[in-house]
């Protein structure tokens, strides 16, 4: 039997990811030698030699939609739309957008970016100014200073922000952390020291070494398993869990099929995975029908709320910042992932445009989380008693982006019942400040954080998630309606009630409409497709299920929520746009606000019976308690669409029960 | 390995159903014998003979807290509280509050409660009154004149609510169904009948036919799946689930231990299951450390929103009037539980005092979602890339109510982190209503629900469940804490930011400061021991993390909203009172709202540094959809209650992965 399970993972590993040479479906990110095949097209203009240039971003340029959706719907019988590449590069001190076509191996076309903000920092050009930094003769001072060891000093990068500068320069900010005696380094900062390195010209810009706050100690910030002492605990006991003939899905290439299901799973180094074309098969109406066309996290604001010198700039729009889906990172298998999963593998460009292979960065599994679909006893017929319960699976597609301290599970989670949950994990290390207090009752002012333990504070911050979802409820042409659920007060004594409530259907006509608080009023809101009806005259629809939602608290003339204003609102909807895709604009780092949802929203388009997205932001405020020390446990989040008189009947009504699995037999024990 | 999965469920069943005849815990509910002792001990006064005495309720009368927690910090060495019963019966057309012990075998107290509002119905009487109307003439020809067969009529009841009379009968109303050719009765109204059976005179007292709406057809409401045709769907892979050491949990007769959890399951055959005595264990400490003295459903509102002649009364106090816990079913071994669940029996009292079982009322079980406890990869390290990950486990105790046509899925799910999680899932069949309509095109007035099918409507209605928390943590002592999150406008130049926000902590002195409605502003709710610090200064405490929440929408002039107005506030605390048990009221079968939690908390008694207990409501308003027909799938809500500063670090930072369990060696394949 382990031998069986064995040689299921490696049949696994060997069919998931041999497919990255070639696409198979027009959504698929690019292929590591399509990557190779954009830096030689691109490098053929702009030579290797000095001045270099350096590739910020490579991605898929989108396929039009109409292209996608008739090459699928003709089975890819029809030849799949051109393939093409959008690279955003830096070239002598400016941002280029360009565009490769891969078949022609040529650039179709080139721009020069001349807005405010710049593109996302590379992996390489943050660890080039980290090296900068441990040759800079101030700060090998500041180390001394402080008594520390400069080679266990680590340094990390920070975006800079926008604070109402007029002229920008692209520049990053550094922080170093201590890691002698503990590999939790983001526990340990060295306070105090700011540090602007210029990433145009490739030099320190700016240094301050303000105060010497204590580093924190190593005790009691360790978290790896084997430099705990005991007492270890608490126990857990191990199962086994085993699926003799394989997993239910099906993976081909990028496509995934499973139960009723069918999608497309992607990823962008900026987005993370990226969701297309989920349908879900109607057994009354024999066909699948699509709910979902594409949908991903576009924009990821963390803000923390500590104003001083070294801390305010600390307002992260991680995705555009960071990359999101380059911030992906391998999935240990027994234990990101259960022993179900399969894996696939990603690939982003570095700077240099080669490409960077993150093993195992998407795990695809079924849930047995001992769920009930639909169950009901049914004890007043006479003689009998009925009992009929369905337990319940989904299929879970994971991922985990660790954007320096934090590690962010997402997980996209389809149910049999048409249900799809987006949900979010947030784990790995506060963002921790360092401080002279060690107790609460020395605090006379505000530390903007929770004392967690001597000289450490676990800074005030929030978590805003805004999801990009361009659904589409059994076609293109969909509404954005609002149920309201109302009081009414009964007039008619014939009734002993005084009253009830009822509900006031409202389509959105225009963005203006949609533009939605959360929390405010008891109101159901969907997406529907006006144009298709069940039998009994209910407009087919998806409603979306808020989870955990967070109104903003930043002031809305503060730089950070001018650039962060597309969480004003928990829920936006906006007429499908190709270049509306980062909620908080395409060149997110320094962003002064101007290319934002919040932005695009305040033209006031038209959104009934039209192609709309829906943009609903998951929001945390985070008081960090000593729970979160050394390392967080999981806090859950996210929310979930779910088919409102989108089907004629419950989709899981003639769903069978599993069939118990018969294990092999067996002749000796473990 | 089948054999010895097999072998393995047979001692569970053997070991957890055996404990019935005696009790090993002051708080475990009473035993078959013990209620037979309370059954001859009352008889013995009130002679069985004519008229009879009935018991509507049996259930174990709660020792002082005081003795329970002495009782078990000497580890059951001295002597356990004396054990005894409370009876509510009737008798002589008279409400009798019988206390009585059961080591002496003798009433110990009688009060006859001369208030408003009558005590649960029980199913005897509930069936009486259904067969009294199969031989009641009128309605005999109301079935006739709409063509059906009587042998095919199911009758069940309902109760009458409170709508301002002045003198309360003891009553329930009648409401039938049709069941030839469906399982599904609920689907299929006899709509327009009006009976109303007096229970003290045992007979039909009112009865009118009001119109003859259509019974909707069988076709397409049957849910059992031997009577499904193809086509099936959609289809679901099984797995085998196994722990070849059996379960991580221990059971000894109610009380649980589980990895770093102990705790007491026990029910009531009002509130359902009762959690008690949860500590959980301090690696720090090297003590367990109480939690929640003891956590209940309290009440349970479900309001429909129809205020027509047949449905106006349908308000419902799902607990108080029915039973939460006499309505538990049996739990289906591999459908509603895992294969890894361990099952308790319950037992409830008929009306004569007799001993019923349910078999497999509550099942235990380990839950293994795939989710990550916590998890880093760190890689600003020099050459090293760290990946800690823990696996997360949970510990379940399910129980599902079946009241009528629904089904209520609880779940207490205990987390090594700490947290709490109460899961409610609501499945089963919905409300519904006959009519004539066959599309919504024809209907141009309110209906009060959603017309699913022809001649079927599904109505509007919520879902209130109040759960009664007597969180003692770290002792009894505790106070009610807000941490509200304020924005800050910076008026330091220094600083480029204009604005944060930072926490205002509000300590309720009195139970009016701690009424909370939620949504409103960004505060976070928590119970702490304002006697414990950590060694930061932070005071322990557990947070509230609210799921599912609504706002009342009837008026609140109106009846059922006088009544259920424990449910004006999401959130209240209340000092510990053993006689404030019932939100709705002790007697909530025509209660006139005059005992209820909202009332209690007007008297604005202290709250703080006091042994206190959390009310908390989730809250469902539900606008039915197509897919909740012909049954619903399972829609989720809940909550969490989880540690802030109750310890001082994470406390399973130290939890090691669990081993990969081996499974036999096998020679043939399944």
């Amino acid at each position: 039997m382990k031998l069986l399970v064995f040689l299921f993972l490696i049949t696994l590993f060997i069919s998931y990811t041999t497919s990255a040479s070639t696409f198979k479906h027009p959504l698929d990110p690019l292929t590591p030698s399509e990557l190779k095949l954009v830096r030689s097209t691109v490098q053929k203009t702009y030579k290797a030699s000095s001045p270099t240039l350096t590739f910020q971003y490579i991605g898929l340029d989108e396929p039009e939609k109409a292209l996608v959706l008739s090459w699928q719907s003709s089975n890819a019988k029809t030849k799949a739309p051109p393939r093409r590449a959008l690279v955003i590069a830096r070239f002598k001190n400016q941002t280029l957008e360009i565009t490769v076509n891969l078949s022609k191996r040529s650039i179709v076309s080139t721009k020069v970016y001349t807005g405010h903000g710049f593109p996302m920092t590379t992996f390489d050009e943050q660890d080039f100014v980290v090296e900068l930094l441990f040759k800079y003769t101030p700060f090998i001072e500041s180390v001394h200073k402080r008594g520390l060891n400069i080679s266990h000093v680590v340094c990390s990068v920070s975006s800079v922000g926008w604070y109402g500068e007029i002229k920008s320069k692209r520049t990053l900010k550094l922080q170093c952390f201590y890691s002698q005696g503990s590999s939790n380094l983001f526990a340990r900062p060295l306070e105090g020291i700011t540090v602007v390195a210029d990433l145009d010209q490739r030099k320190i810009v700016e240094y301050f070494d303000r105060a010497n706050i204590p580093v924190p100690k190593a005790e009691g910030t360790e978290f790896v398993a084997s430099k705990q002492k005991p007492p270890f605990g608490p126990t857990l006991t191990g199962a086994a869990f085993v699926q003799p003939n394989g997993p239910g899905f099906k993976i081909d290439g990028h496509s995934i099929s499973w139960a009723n299901w069918e999608f497309h799973v992607g990823y962008d180094i900026r987005a993370g995975p990226m969701i297309s074309l989920a349908s879900i098969y109607d057994l009354q109406q024999q066909r699948y029908r699509r709910v979902l066309y594409r949908g991903y996290i576009s924009e990821f604001f963390v803000p923390y709320m500590d104003p001083t010198a070294n801390w305010y700039f600390k307002t992260f729009l991680d995705s555009g910042e960071f990359g999101f889906g380059q911030s992906m990172v391998s999935l240990d298998p027994l234990a990101d992932c259960p022993a179900n999963a399969a894996f696939l593998d990603a690939y982003f460009a570095g700077e240099d445009g080669l490409p960077v292979k993150i093993d195992n960065a998407i795990c695809i599994f079924e849930k047995y989380a001992g769920d009930i679909m639909w169950r009901h006893t049914e004890t007043e017929l006479i003689d009998k008693e009925i009992r009929e319960v369905r337990p319940d699976v989904s299929l879970v597609v994971r991922t985990v982006s660790t954007v320096g301290n934090y590690d962010y599970i997402i997980d996209w989670e389809f149910k049999p019942s048409g249900s799809i949950k987006m949900g979010v994990g947030l784990t790995g290390i506060l963002g921790i400040k360092g401080t002279s207090y060690t107790h609460v009752d020395q605090i006379k002012e505000d530390v903007f954080g929770t004392l967690l333990a001597d000289n450490t504070i676990g800074v005030h911050h929030d978590h805003y998630l805004t999801y990009h979802l361009d659904l589409d409820i059994d076609g293109e042409a969909n509404s954005f309606m609002k149920t309201n659920l109302e009081s009414v007060r009964v007039t008619d004594d014939n009734s002993p009630r005084k009253s009830y409530w009822t509900v006031v259907r409202e389509t959105a006509k225009t963005e203006g409409d949609a533009r939605i608080k959360l929390g405010l009023k008891a109101s159901e809101l969907a997406i529907v497709n006006p144009n298709k009806k069940t039998k009994a005259g209910n407009k087919m629809g998806y409603r979306l299920f808020p989870g955990t939602v967070a109104h903003p608290l930043l002031l809305s003339d503060d730089y950070p929520q001018i650039r962060g204003a597309f969480i004003n609102y928990n829920v936006f909807v906006t007429p499908y746009n190709k270049s509306e895709k980062w909620a908080g604009g395409l060149y997110a780092d320094q962003s002064r606000g101007e290319d934002t949802l919040a932005v695009w929203s305040l033209r006031n388009r038209s959104i009934e019976n039209k192609d709309i997205v829906l943009w609903h932001t998951v929001g945390i405020h985070h008081v960090p308690c000593q729970e979160d020390y050394p390392i967080m446990p999981t806090l859950s989040g996210g929310f979930e669409i779910r088919p409102t008189n989108f089907f004629e009947i419950n989709p899981v009504l003639k769903a069978k029960t599993p069939k118990p699995v018969r294990l092999p037999k067996c002749n000796s024990q473990p």
